[in-house]
């Protein structure tokens, strides 16, 4: 998929940007230039499978997507589109949960939907029902994903790979002793008691590609090294458990209501601090640091000792997972 | 689909506006407050079949019809965003061409794609491609679909149905004599030159529903009767002729590069010939005007003088027209 993005479509597109941060960037949301601060625009299409699945459904699914786009851009959510592409004959009720779900979001935030779009396809063309939504925020500042600079300190607000395994058990059938649930959340409340703290450099939301991708898209495109211990990172023991078992790594699960945050060295506790007291962040942990070392790489330390490149996943384990 | 969405969307989103226009509007976008100018946000998903028709594609599509839903508010565009759900297996080369369609109509005007977001679904799960966009513009000035008040005269920019009658011709394989063409094409250069004279009251791409069913919008927005001449509006001979041959009225069937114009009467002749100055503007007609009586309907004066009332179509008379 990345090479995918860079060597087809980034080409197709001269003109990527109409302020400080645009396409080519790849970050989380585009930042256009306005008068008085950063209006932040943001783009996803939800593609779930199945749609209900522990913990949440496809339309919180693409409310927590996309204002969590926005939250990680640092951008306070103002407004969002809706795009509607649904199957010929899939139940008004069952629809009708899911958008209520998406409204739920939207409405703890005060945050409107502003424009929207509805399509049908006939059965056979479409399996259920596609949500494309685009956000817009207003970032006093923004936040990129190649702020890092070395010594920075990575915090990570909770467990990871809960989302991808949550729903990936539900697609499959698989048994799982007590359950797991997606951990799919709006994470600005989170995200604004960091902010207020000074100090976050970068901040990225963990979603395709999980913890992996995310850690090594901040290296990349800062430059600089990033070095994390794998007993520091949060992971649920069942989550743990049976991604051993199937043979792929939690580290490299979709989240949906986390964040990997870049912070100055002299506020990491503070921010560590401040993220904890939110309902979201009890389990947040500063996992390691960016280094000058192994520019655009990921070291971890793992639980027995030995050094490793934490790879970039070559694709998400679990297609469709948001 | 209207009332779909009037008593099944539209009440599901208790917050539906962070500006002077809304998604209660339910107008081609949204304007956000902002403290220079109006940002104007919209979004569609584009789900046409077949991807190729003459005159155009999915890309191109797109691209139009996201920049007209800006153009008909008043906006210049500014920036798009592009979700792209894509089936498996799809070839790289189609989808590269219907994306270069697509960046070709955002270069001309100096567009930028801001963000994106790409979803794989696998073979049987959709057929072919999606693409979600969101526009976002600057409107110095935006023009709702309301705005009408009785005398002023209503424009329409170009001949009507093209694009129905083209996507359905190229689906069902009729037999064209000399071929049809959509009409899609980006109508902001033409919709400039009818602002820059003033006087331009209220403003609608025909779309679903053709002019039918933006007359009938503009009608029950504004409160006001529509009086149409049914031998002024500019039909192609050939567009007339399927559509009589198989059942339909051309003035239900889709246009993807034609804009509905209400203008204060003193102003009307004046921006007709502004329109008919641009390319896509030498067959523009003033078709009617707006009227204190009926209000909320609109009323045909037919070939052979009869009247009779121009219903909102039911639904457009083409699936994936758009």
């Amino acid at each position: 998929m990345q090479r995918f993005i860079a060597e087809v479509l980034l080409p197709l597109f001269p003109t990527k940007s109409v302020g400080p941060l645009g396409l080519e960037a790849l970050d989380d949301g585009a930042v256009l230039s306005l008068p008085e601060g950063h209006l932040v625009v943001t783009t996803d299409s939800h593609v779930v499978k199945p749609l209900v699945f522990p913990g949440g459904d496809i339309g919180k699914l693409a409310a927590c997507g996309t204002l969590n786009d926005l939250a990680v851009m640092g951008a306070r959510p103002l407004a969002v589109t809706l795009g509607l592409v649904v199957e010929e004959g899939f139940p008004i009720d069952e629809l009708k949960r899911h958008l209520v779900s998406f409204s739920s979001v939207l409405e703890k935030f005060g945050v409107a939907l502003v424009a929207g779009d509805t399509k049908v396809m006939g059965n056979g063309e479409l399996d259920g029902l596609i949500l494309s939504t685009a956000g817009v925020g207003i970032a006093e500042k923004f936040v990129p994903d190649a702020g890092l600079e070395p010594g920075d300190r990575i915090i990570v607000t909770g467990t990871v790979g809960d989302h991808g395994m949550a729903v990936l058990a539900a697609r499959e059938g698989l048994p799982v002793e007590g359950g797991i649930e997606s951990d799919v959340a709006p994470i600005w409340p989170l995200v604004e008691k960091a902010l207020a703290m000074g100090g976050v450099k970068a901040m990225k939301d963990p979603t395709r590609g999980g913890l992996a991708a995310a850690l090594n898209e901040m290296a990349r495109k800062a430059g600089v090294g990033i070095f994390v211990r794998e007993h520091e990172i949060p992971v649920r023991l069942e989550v743990k458990g049976i991604a051993e078992l199937i043979g792929i790594s939690p580290l490299a699960l979709a989240c949906e209501g986390r964040a990997v945050i870049g912070v100055s060295p002299d506020k990491a506790h503070a921010i560590l601090e401040a993220i904890r007291e939110d309902p979201l962040g009890h389990k947040a942990r500063i996992i390691g640091e960016a280094v000058e070392e192994y520019p655009g790489k990921v070291i971890l330390e793992t639980e027995v000792g030995g050094r490793r490149y934490l790879e970039m996943p070559l694709g998400d384990p679990v297609p469709r997972i948001c």
